[in-house]
Formats: C-alpha cells, sequence, structure tokens
C-alpha cells in the first residue's frame, strides 16, 4: 500500500512535509505511519484519504496496527543516508550508554515513548542536519 | 588500555562527566575517545592523565589515532540501552531519509563532521533523555 | 567475576534460590543479577558478599551498572532447555502479538518495567514448569 | 490462507478473541492454528468456517497439520512487540535455566505439552500484560 | 575438563565404549556425558573416577548439570563425520516429517525423553554403520 | 510440481505410506523422491503417475535426476518435528563421531549409500518413533 | 527501470560510455545513475530519455532521489570482476587507512563528495585496468 | 609479529613512508607486507631488520610467505576510514563492471598483477585523497 | 533463459555433451556458458541456436557479457554432489596452498586463466570422477 | 601441534614436499595429515617423528584420529590462494554436476575415497598449476 500512498502523494504534488501538514500530525510520525511502521488517528487517516484520494477500505487500513511493522530481518542500513546514523551510533553509542547510567541509573531511553525530530541548522561551514530523539527514561523496576 | 582508564577513573571517584570536564573536552566525544574511538589533543591527554595517573606511554597513546576504532565486526547492539536506539532507527529511518532528501537533496548527514550530546528534560510523566545528533549536510558532489 | 561468584555459592553449598533468600530479592532478579545482568542495592551486594565471603573490592562490583549485560551478540539460545523458551515464543509470538494490539492497542510488553517468577505446577501426568512473565504496557505515545 | 482468514475476519468484524471464542478453542491456540501453526479438531474447523464464511476445501486445510509451521528460518523476532520478549529471554534466561535445573533437574520445560496465555492487570502504575508460559517439564531420560 | 578427561582414557589405555562399561552406562550417553553434555548419576561418576585417577573436585563436577550443554552457538556439522548426519537430515528430513505426521499425529520425536545407538552391521558390499534413534513420540497437547 | 504431487496425492485419498506401496519403494526413499529429492525407476514413475493421474511430462520428469536437490541454501531445520533430529545431533554427535572412529577407523557413514526407515515402538509410558539410519562405513582411502 | 533502460540502450546500438556523452554527463556517475543509485539532472535526464526513447514520467523518474539506493542489504561482491576490488581492499585496505592517518590525520576519504574513473593503460605485458578514486578528506571534526 | 613491527617503529620514530622508503619499496605494498601481506625480498628484510631492530629469526619470518594473508574470514570492512571504499564500491561497482566489461572484454581486473597508490591532491574547496588502483587486465581465457 | 535452453535441449534429445559437441566447445565451458556463466563466441551461439531452435534475440544475448554471473550471493554449495567438492578443498586447500606456495612462489593459481574437465577413470574398485583444474600461476607482481 | 611441526620443519630445512617423501606418502595427503586433518600410519608417523624431532608422545597423536579435522565452522577461504578454488567451482560447479549426472547417473563423487595431486605444467605464456581431483563414484544406493 505503501507504494500507492507514495504514487499518490508525487500525483498531488505533495512533499511528505505538506502531506503531513495536511494530515495534521508530527513529520516524522505521519511519515513514518504512512510508511507502515504506525496507525493513524482516524481523524488524520480521513484527511490523508482526502489529500491522497483513496477509497474507504485503503483509509480503513491506515487506523489499523501494521501487522508486521519493520519487517521480518534484522538489518544494517545499507543505504549511504541512514548508515551515518549507525556508524554513529557504532562509534559513540558505548559512550552514550554510560553517560544515560551516569545520569540516570540502569535503564534505557524508551524507544515507545519516543519521538524524533529534525531540522535544517544554518553554519557558515555548510548547513548541518539536526536530528532530536527524545524518549522517556525508563529505569529497571522489578514489581 | 580502556579497562584500565576505566578502573582508574572508578578508583578516582570520577565520572565520565567530570573526567571530561577536567580533560576539557564535549563529555560524549571525551568518553568515546578514552573508550578508544578518537585521539585526544596533546594538552587533553595530559589533562587526562593527571587525572588518572598515567605515564608517559600511556599518555603518548591517547593522542595517536586509534588503529581499529569500531573493532573488525559489524553489529547489531544487544544491550537493551543501546538497542533502542536502533529500533528507533529501524522504525523511523526510512521517514528520516526521506525528509533529509526533501529538505536538503541527495546526500547525507555526515557522521565525520558531526556531533552528539544529550541531555535530561524533566517532565512530569517522566524525565526523558533526549539526545541531539548534528552533522554537516553533504550533497553528493562529483567534481 | 560470575565465575567466582558461582564457585563461591557451590562451596558454600548453596542453591540459587537459597542465595537469593540471603540476598533478599526475587530469586530470578538476583541470579540475573549474580550473573552479571543488574546491579544490586548496596544492602543486597552486602549480604550478597557475607553469604560468599567477597571483599570489598568485589562487593563494589556488585552495586554498579553493569557495562554488557547481554554479551555482544545476538544469539538463538542454542541450550535444549533454553531453546523451547525461543520455539514458544517462534511459534505463538504472531499470536500474541495479534492479541496484544487487540486487547491494549499499538504497544508493548516493557522488559524494563517487568518482571518474571517460575514455579512448580503438580500435575497427574507429570509436574509443569510455570513461567509467568509481567510488564508494563507501554503504548506508542509521541509526545 | 492466512491473509484470508484474516479479511474474512475483519471483514466479519470480529476480534481473535471473539473468534476464538466461536471456535471454541483457548483463544492463544486457536489464533496461532489460524495463523497455520497447529491444525484445529474438525468441529472446530466447521466453526470457524461458518464464522468466516469458508468452503470445503479452506476447512479441509485446517484440520490438516501444516506443513511448515514456522517457515524455513531461524529469525529473531525484530518486531518491536515480540523483541521484548526475546530480550527477556536473553536477560533473564540463563537465570531460568539455572533455577529449573535446580527445581526440577536436568531437562525442559516442553514447548509441545504447553500451554500459554496472557491477561490485562489492572495497575496504579500502569496497566500490564500478564503471559503465562506452562509447559511439562521433561527430565532427560535415556531408556 | 573434557580435555583432561579425554588425556586420562588415553593413558590409562580405554576406548570409549570401555570406559562406558566401567562406568556402567549406555555408550553413547555416556561418552556425551563425559563430553560435558549430562550429569553422571554419583555411583558413575565415582566408577568413572577411579577409572581415570580423578580427585574429589573432578567427580563432584560430573554429577552436575552442565551449564551450557551444546555452548552458545548454533552451528552445522563441518566436520566430514558428523556432516553426513546433517546431509541425510536435509535430503529426508521433510519425508520423515511427513511420515511421522501420518503416523502419530501433530507433533515430534522428543529429544530428551531418547536414547541413541549404533553398532556395526556385516555387509558382503562393505560392513555399515547403524544407528538408531529413539524417542517418545509427544505430540502437541495443550491442556 | 511437489505441490501439485501433494494435491494430487489428497485428490486421491491416500497417504504417503500407501503412495510409496503403490509406486512399490521404500517409504522414506519414495516419499522424499516425491518431495524432488531423487528420481524414481522408470516403473516406479508410471505406477506413481497412475496412482496420481499424471501426464507423460510430468511422468518423464520422475526420472530425472533433479537439478537442485535439497536447495541452494545450508538451514538449521526450525520446524519443530526437525529440529528435534538437530538437537540430537548436536547433543550426542561428537559422541557418535568418537564411537564410530573407535569401532571403524577414520571414515564416516555414507549418506550416498544409504538408507532410512522410521517405525513406531509401542511403549507403556507412551508410543515410541525409532529412526533408523543405515549407512556404509566409507574409510579414508587414498589411491 | 533499470531493466528497461538496459534493453532500449541495446536496442539503440549504444554503449554504456556513448550514452553518457550522450546525456553529458562523467561515465562512471553517469552509468550509475542509469543503475538507479543517482538522480540526474533535468537537463541530462532530457537527453537520456531523448536517446533512449522514454515517456515523461520515467524521465521524472531518472530525476528524483532514488529511494533505496543500494538495496536492503550488506553484500560481499561474488561476481568475479566485482570480488577483485574488495580483495584488493583486504588486503590493502588496512595499509591504505594507516597512510591515510599518517598523511591526512584522524578522518576519511568521502565517498559522498567523491569522484571515480576508469581507463586503460597500455602495457607491454598486457594492458592494464587503472581505476581512480577521488574523495576529499574529512577529518573527524566535533563543533 | 606485526604488533613487535609496529611498536618498534613507534619506538624509531618513524613513520610507515618513511619505513617503507629506508625498505625501499613503494609504500603501500611495504606497509601491507609489515602488516602480514605479502612477504618481503630478502634485501627489504634484512634493511627493515636494520630500521627496526630485529633479530636474525624475526628477519626469517619476513622472507617467508605468510600463511595466512587476510585471516580466516570474510568481513565488511567496519572502520569508518576502510567502509568509505566498501560503499564506493556498493554503489559504483556494478557501473564500474559494466566499463570494464565494455572496454575490455569479458573478464578482470587482476588483483594479483597489481598495484596500488595514494596521493594527496591539494584542492580550493579542501584537500582530496588519491587512491589508483592498477591491475593487468585478464581476458577469461580457456585453453 | 537457461531454464528455455534445458528445456529446449531435453526435447531436442541432447545431453549437454552432444550439445557442447555441436556448439564446438570444450564441454565443461559450453554448459556452463549455457548455464550463463560465460558468453559464447558468435559462431558457437548460432550453432547453438540452431541446435535449440533459438531466435535472433535469444541468440544475441549468448553472446553478450552476463551481467550477473554467479548471482549476488556468496554460499556454500548444499547440492550433496556439488558439496563433496567444497569438503575437499575444506580440508586439503591449506595443503595445497602451501604446496602451490613452495612449488610456484607467493601466487595464485588464475581461475580466469583457466580451464577445468572432467573423465570417468575405469577401476576395479568401482569407476572414478577425476576432475582436473589448470590455470595459469600468477605471482604476486608489483609494478 | 601443527605450529610445533611448521617450525620442526623450517628449522630442519625441509619443504613439505622433501618431508612428504621422507615420510613415505603422497605428499598432499601428508602434508594435509602434519595439518591436523588425517592420521599418519604408525610407520609413517616414526618416520615424520625421526625428520622432526619428535617425543613418543607427539608421535603418537599423528596416528590418532583427528578429534575436529576441520574445525568447527563452515567458511568460505578468504585466503586468495584458496579463494580461487572456490570462485572456480561457484563458476563451474552447476555444470560439473549436470556432467556428472549425466556420464555416471544420480550419486557423487566421494571426497573419502579420494585423492588430489598438484603439478606445474610448463607453457609458453607462463606455467600452470594442474591440480586432480580423483574420487570414487558413489552412486545413490538404498538397500
Amino acid at each position: 500500500m505503501h507504494e500507492r500512498i507514495d504514487a499518490a502523494r508525487r500525483a498531488a504534488g505533495l512533499s511528505w512535509t505538506e502531506l503531513a501538514q495536511r494530515v495534521g500530525g508530527p513529520r516524522v510520525h505521519t511519515t513514518a505511519a504512512l510508511f507502515g511502521q504506525h496507525p493513524l488517528l482516524a481523524e488524520q487517516a480521513r484527511r490523508a484519504a482526502d489529500a491522497l484520494g483513496m477509497d474507504a477500505e485503503e483509509t480503513e487500513r491506515l487506523i489499523e496496527i501494521p501487522r508486521e511493522r519493520i519487517g521480518s530481518r534484522f538489518e544494517l542500513p545499507a543505504d549511504p543516508t541512514l548508515y551515518r546514523f549507525y556508524e554513529a551510533l557504532a562509534v559513540y553509542g558505548p559512550a552514550l550508554r554510560a553517560l544515560i547510567h551516569e545520569e540516570f541509573g540502569d535503564g534505557i531511553m524508551s524507544a515507545i515513548n519516543f519521538n524524533i525530530d529534525l531540522r535544517r541548522v544554518a553554519h557558515p561551514g555548510g548547513d548541518r542536519v539536526e536530528v532530536v530523539l527524545n524518549g522517556k527514561f525508563l529505569p529497571y523496576q522489578w514489581e
């Protein structure tokens, strides 16, 4: 279905950012949802359907929880743009873990109670991509 | 050598954050450098040696470029704290890539001309971990 | 260190269950902590040290957050006893996911705000192992 | 065939739990069977066919032993909801094994003479998912 | 420890079959146990210790359940003698599964309530290795 | 083609055992051949075609050597019924190898000059699956 | 789409080098772009469309950033021609890294601000393939 | 032995480039040889031994063909500096192969009759790394 | 296309050996070429087309260099007939390498300037397969 | 032990070929045996011990069947000299299999009743390595 959504978006001359504005959700979340990772709220799905000309059955699919979110395989991101995130995680991950444990104690940054955004930061040496990950700290808690 | 640095740090009663302050570098970068991912500047290495009681040969090692930064294997981070970063990348990565391309054109966020920081964000529903990735956008450029 | 703890436990003639009782924690959690997966509370570490004859430095290690909890590799459990858990997850996992989503909505059972216990259930056809997993439901929540 | 069953279930407006009630089997088992992991009893298959409007040949397939239950590949569950079960098994598995051996002797919890159920547990800090695994203990027995 | 047992066995001039006879157990099981896959009974361990000149601590280890039976990795048997068993399983496994299901219904041949033996079968075209696998049939049973 | 054979077999109301009897071959071999692992003799292929209503071209295929017997990938058998064979091989394989070498010298049990059969063994504790592997011993022989 | 481009190129009797000349871009870059790795400039896409007889929608695709550049998997190049590059990288890579670090300091040769060309070098012992990789040096830079 | 060579080189205050000059070989080849990938000529080994203070036995090892050149495993280069070469090969490899075949016919660039060099290229936008691969073209030739 | 060639060959009642004779090339090379691993000479392609009834476009494909010779994946040969070659290489490969280096110096047997043939060798103990690999020795040569 | 044998061989100034002559066995087989893949005959072991100055215990080890011949892992040969054999098998293997089946029927070339030799073949275009594999054909035979 994602293929059809992408084609409809191109045909409608909308960027993902504009489509997210029409749908009325944060742009990373909305784009991910339209890539099949999350359900939309019913109202958001209706707006997406309006923007893209989807029928009732397709609209219904947008509000269902997707059965296989990521797909069935673990994979490192071979794509050049995505790989740089993985490399940063490989180089700085152990330091991040040590500092999270130092700051918060034993636990994790939730990837569920979580959001992410990106923005352009102007810089004389060349504009920069800034990506902010923000997740609730979950301490190991044994009740 | 990282094992000896970690033991000396514990013995000195320093957190990684405090050690980074003594060394005089950003805390994620300095921690990663002391984990063996980066060289320190000579002045920083001297301060690290002072804080940790290292000899001249060990200090010298801190300013050399590490020969094998990440190690010799690609690996997904099985550790629970690190895995959440990978999972977020798996769920939201394709959306991030689409939005970077939309905003900047064909290219990548550099992981070399790059920095990363984390901070605690107070929140009534539980404090949050905020991690900011910031890298220069590099357009594909064929000279 | 786990090897030394195990040897001391055998030498002291303690089962893991008895050791957990002396330490004063739930038995799965305490056993896992002594396997290097979790820190103990300071008081628990002191009791463990008493039971096992550990020195101050070793006791200190027990209250630190372990740096590499699971190890550095994803692995299926090849051991016959552990494999059966994996097989059950393979056979019934998709059904569990569908039912969790149906019951709770889009989200996960936390493995952090989580506990686990096992008990023997007498049964005429042969006693049974009952393992209870109990984790907070975390809905996908984008703030 | 699972795709057709799922579509028919949605069209009939039934949850998996309701469908299991109509079929007259435990909900995890019945859902797994309709996902292609187990045969149904003839009577159950007939009731499933009634609920979903299946023809005789499809009904027949429901009572045959599926030829490839899990599929042809070992895989870790990359899906976020399923991954948490794997992570819990990785973190607590060695402790579980030690305690099973301590309590029952050398052997396994059967994944064949086995059942599994899940329920919602109300909790002031947020409702919890409780999953109970229950399998016959099988001691290593060399006849 | 297995290395020391093997060396002691060679020094004592015993074949594995003779050692199993001294220990008083079936030869495949006893050999496997001395390879670290199973505990021995206390009486068997004492006899093994007598035959091999083992001390009290080593004897104690023989009656404990080994913590990691197979090791921590799934592996196909690259050794030529073992590979042929894997190849036979690859070529004839699907047929065996179909015939087990046809004969016994949905379930498995237990590898726990299980034994295995090998013998030489004289044959004019060259003697043959006969290996008999014998395990209790376990039907899928959901209580 | 195997799919069509299986469908025809079901339509004809034949078990694999009955089909093997009609074809006039051992049941494991014949089933495996019809799964695409071996050619049949011309006479057997003709009988299979009679039993299953196959045309001349399909019958011809049955007597050709299959081009890709096992498929193009090494795989552990994830299916629960097949996995138990692999697990038994993992637990007892090294012992089997030691005993084969002890009994026969350096070499292998052939998987080519080989047969396999299974039978039900009645047992008061529950009927058992007995699988007999029988292969010519091939000594390493350098001419 | 790459398949259609290749077929059109063959039908038009053009080599990749000739096609790149018509398109007006460097030959490695243009060939890679037509293999789906890069977008073309609008003017280049128009010329490609003229040379290959593509319609407006296909032409539009050529100027969009490809969504999955390399594909979704890391792979070593099994093809004999490509494998030699990988082997050279395996044999000489560590030396190259040491010399880059020695010459430029800690950092990388960019694969984004990068070009590559190949040419034939006549040689009495047999003509040679010369491939030149040229990328901007990026020092690790933490702003 | 490579570790000892590297330590001796550091102690002698020599860069790899300077060491190669003393040894009297091309710098990539000589560095790779001292990393254990190639034998040196006897004269070169003597000069290396002079520069690094090696004894006769170590000098002898330098002129022997190394038994395991790359090591026993295929691996993608996870190191950031090396990874960029792999990425360039992934992005441009298929185009290179097509152009080599177009220019030379069916065959490969030899990685045996082969050399490689790197140099710094000054550039107003930042200096560049230029790496030249040069190998004899080998046509598929069946004699 | 290979599937169509194989079907045409069967329909024409030709063995691969006979087809190679008609085509006028060595049988292993010609068979491999018709499997898609090599181009044929124009004259050979014409003869193949005559023997198999291929049209002009198919004939043209036979003289083009195949784009992906082996396919995109490294794989061990799981097929029983092919696996024996791999096993022989695993058992005797290190010895072969040592002897090649001893006999020829540092280098390889080319797999490009290479041929291979097989023949039947009558033997009282059972006929034998003899496979001869013959490749030009390529010394490591740095120009 | 192989390391000690290799060192003794070098110290004695013997090539593998000369050592095989002293031992009195075929050179590939004898070299492989001294690499730990095969037992030697008692007389051969005695001669090897004489040539290399081995003690009684080491000599004894040479006549025992090695417990782990190839090692515990399947691996493609990453070494450049060995890789060419694998590549030839990948390129020509399917053709070899088809021709073996055509010539001999359904079965394999034994890797057990098997020998291998290599020799130098003088050639005006450069000397060639000829490797001859020779194994008994084993037809699939179900007794």
